[in-house]
């Protein structure tokens, strides 16, 4: 794979862009009316991860509306809990259900025998994508960390502060860990398995890793990363890892030195000079991110300011411009058209 | 007042304490049968608040059954929008709901001038208290940070994610600083009256800082707790108080630097030793947290290494043993017992 050519991935091998390739979480969704009108077509939000002709179209959306360097698998974090077994229902507006894991019966339900077959539109979308992709895009998969794919299957739904896992986590850290464990062994599987679908890059989504304290960060969160990590090097030695471990704060420079990651993606909190600063050792790590997805919902001027401090901030490292957190539905499509225009027109 | 009486205040004043002072986020709160005993002869929350004969009397419970070093007001945060005239309605089981406020007409209708006249229970609630409580023992006021109460007013109830407040800022930035400094002004009123009251030591909860990046942190937050501890100072040079920015991760040592507060308290998060080391500059700074309240859930054994390991980290700086967020309703009462028998205990 020739990287010159994709400027996202030149900038995971260590090089600096000017300007840098951007992309951003959350590009292919709601906010657009064409993601609205594919949605339309199918009954439920799964069925539309599950269906390669409509995953790959929502997931080329963005990439033509605005040229993006990188096009990130359209899917969701919870496949993996559904592929090992698990109930995953996705209501309107509410959020996504699943049946609450509480004890050794509820985890012994969970199995890797048909994980990939059950995540086989998942493959067949990505391989579609890398032959539809233009020459310059690159393309990324992803999953969900172990952490977070335990928090949703021990709390059934999403949370401010995820008490069910964390109670679990220490009245029955045994239990705990085997589910942690089928969760890391299922990540690797499916994110290998994405490479050889054509995957150039993958992204580790570790959304509610900031409500741990360290010791619990570095048992549930930082020991799976790396696990993960080093697996996926080993059998993939060319393909770029970004670690996502949002809100960890503190924390954040031993996801960079400890994991072998190539990539860091900031979330909105981080000051992006602290974060050189503080994984200056980790070189040449990119770091990505991280502005604030509700600055799109502000003026233009303000909007393109924060862009502007954030790519000066993170000058002197490899760096990927994205947002903090995913795109928020209210956004107006020409602002994000405004923010692609003002980053490609703006280095030199 | 003579401080060596009261270990809390010793350690603000910048001591060091073998055994660390320790009170509890909470401590006075639903885990307890004598508290929901009191709260069982009241209709709505805000009732018990308002009525200085109840508040006392579970403000005292913790105090008895424990302990502890320190009491706490009880009180909610939202007394303060309160008093200023929104409307603030708790639902059982569902947190408090209040009419959002969305413009300026909205904000109009906030004023300062009954401040003082309907939060004159809370003030009875502390003359009663600071005659009441065993000499050792400090009492401790506190109010919501500006930020805070201003999300709860924007957005109408609790949330992840607080979008409505954070969108406001940026689409209105001038009708949400007026928010913040109303709110600015009314929290110094208020602390500054407690302590008139008999409060010892000032807490101010920014309880959703966490969600700001650094910009908005500094406009919304950093300032307004400089200008909260420099008014507070001026007035009440002998009280110290007590920032608590959860979850601001990296900037919590601009708190500590920038602000002049007496301690600064830990979420949960935060590894205590490096905060140890990120506030050196500002000795005597006195740090307070931060056990994980879902510790004293799990089992006793690990509850007591988990706070040997805090107060060892903590041990070369002023020290307040606390948890780094509330008590949580489950929480056994013999667990509490059982830590701070611990902690009373391991010392010299």
């Amino acid at each position: 794979m020739d990287r010159s050519h994709k400027p996202f991935l030149a900038v995971l091998a260590g090089e600096r862009r000017d300007p840098p390739p951007v992309w951003l979480m959350r590009q292919a969704g709601r906010y657009l009316p064409e993601y609205r009108a594919v949605r339309a077509r199918v009954r439920d939000f799964l069925e539309l991860c599950y269906t390669p002709e409509l995953a790959v179209e929502v997931t080329l959306q963005p990439i033509r509306r605005f040229g993006f360097d990188a096009a990130i698998l359209f899917s969701d974090i919870l496949v993996v809990p559904h592929a090992l077994g698990a109930e995953v229902r996705f209501a309107e507006g509410e959020g996504p259900r699943l049946d609450p894991i509480a004890d050794a019966a509820d985890l012994a339900r969970l199995d890797l025998a048909r994980l990939h077959e059950r995540l086989e539109p998942v493959y067949e979308t990505l391989r579609r994508l890398a032959s539809a992709l233009p020459e310059e895009v690159a393309l990324i998969g992803f999953a969900g960390a172990p952490w977070t794919l335990a928090a949703y299957l021990v709390e059934g739904r999403g949370s401010k502060e995820w008490l069910a896992p964390r109670t679990l986590a220490r009245r029955e850290p045994r239990l705990f860990a085997s589910l942690v464990d089928l969760l890391t062994e299922a990540v690797v599987e499916f994110l290998s398995a994405q490479v050889r679908a054509g995957a150039q890059a993958l992204q580790l989504f570790d959304s509610w890793a900031g409500v741990l304290p360290e010791a619990e960060l570095e048992r549930w969160c930082l020991a799976p990363a790396k696990r993960i990590v080093a697996a996926l090097r080993a059998r993939h030695p060319e393909v770029p890892v970004i670690l996502f471990p949002r809100g960890v704060g503190a924390h954040l420079a031993r996801f960079a030195r400890e994991t072998g990651a190539a990539g860091l993606s900031l979330d909105t909190t981080v000051p992006i000079a602290w974060a050189a600063e503080a994984v200056r050792a980790a070189h040449p790590l990119a770091l990505q991110g991280n502005l604030d997805p509700v600055a799109l919902l502000g003026p233009e001027q303000a909007l393109l300011e924060e862009a502007r401090r954030i790519r000066d901030a993170a000058a002197l490292r490899p760096h990927i411009f994205n947002l903090g957190h995913g795109v928020l539905p209210p956004t107006p499509p020409e602002r994000v058209a405004a923010l692609v225009r003002y980053l490609k027109s703006a280095g030199g």
